[in-house]
């Protein structure tokens, strides 16, 4: 980490959050990672409105769009390029479940440097944990993410880029740190996340793209086996951009079209 | 909150966890809540033994009875009666969810007044939040805890005592922070939690002292109409012991002797 700002104040030694943060206690809250280019947020109000559809669900008061622009332009102003992790808790506050009525969100606002965007194909695996199916929590960016840290320590070959994710009835969601496109009879399938998963801030971006580029977009349940029919396959995360599969488990993946257009129309997108 | 203990050390002002703790990050970490009494843990038998496991589930180092005995002893001693808070997480570093390999786990302890402890009954409801099913994370009390925390947010008349929860495919689970028994037939009967809940201490301080006493015990799924059918219920958690159910939204539940016979168990137990 470079910098952090907790509640809009930086300390460079002993920042910590509070021992009774629910954050902490419950994974009571949420985050966003975002990247930082060229003094800017890149699709900064695809993360805000994530942070604050999150924040409503959960029942904690979203901190303003200018508070947060101002803690992140603060702490990012003196390099190019960044990565930007920023967290929202309901607080500290009781012990229990429950916790007080009169919590405070607490925001950290942490500066990590840039991860490295690229164009190239990816390997990817299949990960053994499966994710769990809740209507109620399924696409906000909420901080219970034990499933996803355990799928990651599932492989430690730094070759292998990501692993895909099943729910518990086998769907297919996603990768552990990204969203899943796949192209089936020329449409563009992803996932429709409505039990589990996150709603990705570059998932919405790239159907947006695509919607523009004529290209038929299809939100829906997708299952393994339609991998196989696939004429092309790609991950997309706000950091990393749109990244094509070109193996799975050791077997490659077809090569399409459609990741190149989307990665081109990315890049030219002013968000 | 009346003291704590991060790693050991006593700070009175500004006690923090690291900004980058995974325990915060990502509900990655576990812990426990313990009854202090008349100078020992009650249960901590039972408590470790849960830590443990759930340590082992997630890959954390889990740190040594002695250390841990230690550290509560050094904060609670000044007390009687007091209720700990016991955190273990993965620990500091890294950005995603994989971390670094070199994390060290983080312990922290917490001391708050006695949770008061009483034998009479209990009102209850029906919440409408759902538990997901996970078969990897069932049991173990680690710190992704959303589904308690809105649960609870479900009501605010301090006349319910708690709320009882099913999970998303209407399997009778527990309470929001206690264990549910019900009696069929003069057959105890508990929530197996193969898929979702926490296995309480006090769950199986209360099958084991059942055994004791010769009352038959069942482990099994467990479906809300079957409340219909139970000549009693209660809820059983490690700092509020046996609290019978004396109303379901508002509909009386019948009053048995199998909870007072455990009652009388629990406070003769020497554990």
């Amino acid at each position: 980490m470079l910098a952090a700002l907790l509640n809009g104040q930086s300390e460079s030694i002993g920042l910590g959050v509070g021992v009774e943060d629910r954050g902490l206690a419950y994974g009571d809250g949420l985050f966003e990672t975002m990247r930082w280019a060229n003094g800017r947020i890149r699709l900064f109000a695809r993360h805000y409105a994530r942070l604050q559809r999150g924040c409503e669900e959960l029942g904690i008061p979203t901190p303003s769009v200018s508070l947060i622009q101002q803690e992140i332009d603060s702490l990012a102003r003196p390099v190019e390029h960044a990565c930007i992790k920023y967290i929202v808790t309901r607080g500290a506050g009781g012990r229990g479940y429950r916790g007080s009525a009169t919590v405070q969100p607490n925001r950290l606002a942490m500066l990590y440097p840039p991860t490295e965007g690229a164009n190239d194909g990816i390997r990817v695996r299949w990960c053994a944990t499966r994710l769990a199916r809740n209507a109620q929590l399924a696409g906000i960016k909420h901080l219970n993410r034990l499933e996803n840290v355990l799928a990651q320590r599932e492989w430690d070959d730094a070759r292998i880029a990501e692993g895909l994710l099943m729910d518990t009835e086998g769907e297919l969601i996603g990768a552990t740190a990204g969203n899943l496109f796949v192209v089936i009879d020329g449409v563009l399938v992803t996932p429709d996340l409505r039990f589990s998963g996150i709603r990705g801030v570059m998932r919405e971006h790239v159907l947006s793209q695509a919607k523009r580029l004529g290209i038929a977009t299809e939100e829906r349940a997708l299952w393994p086996d339609e991998l196989v029919n696939a004429s092309e396959a790609f991950i997309t995360n706000a950091l990393r951009g749109v990244r094509p599969i070109i193996e799975l488990d050791g077997a490659a993946l077809p090569d399409g079209s459609v990741a190149l257009r989307i990665q081109q129309a990315v890049a030219a997108a002013d968000e």
